[in-house]
């Protein structure tokens, strides 16, 4: 294992410490639990935002605590959810008697500890709501779309959940909104080489020199299939394919795009693929309102993409178009 | 090789047109050179400046081409200059009367073919000037300081020379302001695992499953030594002696921070990194302006990383913390 690290019991403390060290006029962490917060209060009392999940998948959580996104990150260990005590001392530091939202991954873990959270900030009288992104089409068939796992499709549920907190939409507005833009979310992704747990030193998953995981998960749960690799071009228009019917999307559509990388895939490649979709996109008329391309949600350093599409409607698009501003996404106002 | 492309020698090519179709409202690409250039004038007649290189460093170089960086990036073969031809097309394209400026690395092919470019710019008139980016000390001692070639410290001469043509500073005043935060960058890296370069699907160098290499090149180019990996605190105190006794950067000194993932390495890494630069700056009572973490100047999925430091006068913490607008930098104005 080739790692910079310390202690491999250390990572995510030792990462913590250098991520607030690098922005210390823009965030800080909590004094008695593991939840990065805004360092400056909104400029009104506004609904809180509340994320988290485990660690290695930078950006996420904790780079999209700032301005129009995330009010604070509860932050777990790698690959683990963060405890249910340190998301109600996040939800009671970030309340500004408006409410807090809770948006958050589909994930058994998460959902119980950010489930006892809420239950222990309405007892003391605070009131909590939740959206969970559930935007991964491979893990699970569409009649069973509350089992699906969450995916990059969570960057697209804080940019427009945070976007309507900072807006000034009550809890309830904002739990609407964020909740269509995440039922109009849908992703697929494909796993070439695993990353590398820290703590065991041992490899996500395994796959022979030829072959790519289609449908992997972002912890290298296993997908679909199995297949040879093919070109960028055959395996941009497969997962194209699975996500244009899934929703469906259909001509007329506009959309957001998303292609994200899973930690060691070449920028370079994803534009390739981000070709291939706009190619796609064109075909059925369907119409791009923005392209990200980049890492928004990382897996360690493992090989591989995902791409998502969001149906948007004026409220979506005005939300994501909204300007954002954390030490790892920042964004203009595009609707000026 | 597992990677996503269609024809391994098309790949800068489709790279290319992904990208534009991510960003069809900022960027296009000549139609006689491969160039890419701001899609909107500038808001006033300012001095053009022009970037270029070679593919596979991708944010570098055409994610530098927009608003208060470049106003266009001559685009090379994966890590081969682009030609002189192009270069002068480039210049011609963006030059508003007010003369052009050059940034780009001290890399043979690159300053043969921007002096040709040159060359060819002055017989039309127009005036052009260059600042060469030297800044990694592992390439070169420094009583040869002339032959040191260039890595991420690039990203520091774009935003400094582009910050200073968008204040609508003279072509002379950008060179010397440039220069002057060029002089005043020092880089130093290390690399653990290589590059697959698509067309010849061959590893860009070959290291053991336990080793280092302390000075590596963004092209792979062999460092000072190979040496056992050793913990993230050992390698960056290993770097920041070398970089801090360089320049020599003292007591008072104030600096930009740039923490520069290669492709491969998890951002988790480089902020534990960033923590222990943090430490040994305070210890040695160097002050902090800014601090950037992430993947600045790759080389394809290379794992490794590199520190630059920049000491900075008035000047150029104004032009560091001026606002930046391209796809792949986005910086609000900090100086407000």
């Amino acid at each position: 294992m080739k790692k910079f690290i310390n202690d491999p019991n250390k990572v995510v403390d030792e990462a913590l410490e250098g991520y607030v060290a690098a922005y210390p006029d823009i965030v800080k962490v909590l004094q008695d639990a593991r939840v990065l917060i805004r360092k400056k209060d909104p400029d009104f009392a506004k609904v809180g935002v509340i994320t988290g999940g485990g660690s290695g998948h930078k950006p996420a959580f904790l780079g999209y605590v700032g301005e129009g996104l995330c009010d604070a990150a509860a932050i777990g260990e790698i690959f683990a959810a963060p405890p249910a005590d340190w998301i109600y001392k996040g939800i009671k530091k970030i309340n500004m008697g408006k409410g807090v939202i809770c948006l958050y991954g589909n994930f058994s873990g998460d959902i119980m500890n950010f489930r006892m959270a809420k239950t222990l900030a309405e007892v003391d009288g605070i009131e909590v709501d939740e959206v969970i992104a559930k935007d991964d089409i491979a893990s699970s068939p569409k009649e069973n779309m509350g089992n699906r796992r969450a995916v990059a499709g969570e960057v697209i549920m804080w940019k427009v959940g945070g976007a309507a907190a900072a807006e000034g939409m009550s809890l309830q507005q904002i739990k609407e909104v964020t909740s269509r833009a995440v039922f109009s979310t849908r992703s697929f992704g494909v796993g070439t080489y695993p990353c590398i747990i820290p703590a065991t030193g041992k490899p996500s998953f395994k796959l022979e020199e030829d072959e790519m995981e289609i449908g992997i998960g972002h912890h290298g749960e296993p997908g679909i299939k199995k297949e040879k690799i093919k070109t960028a071009d055959e395996t941009t228009t497969m997962l194209m394919d699975a996500i244009l019917e899934d929703l469906p999307f259909q001509s007329g559509d506009k959309v957001c795009v998303l292609i994200n990388g899973l930690g060691a895939t070449p920028f370079q490649e994803m534009y390739i693929v981000n070709k291939k979709v706009s190619e796609i996109l064109e075909k059925y008329k369907i119409k791009k309102l923005i392209t990200y391309v980049g890492e928004y949600f990382t897996s360690l350093e493992m090989a591989g993409f995902s791409i998502t599409l969001t149906k948007v409607d004026d409220d979506i698009a005005r939300l994501i178009q909204a300007k954002a501003d954390s030490p790892m996404f920042k964004q203009f106002d595009l609707n000026k």
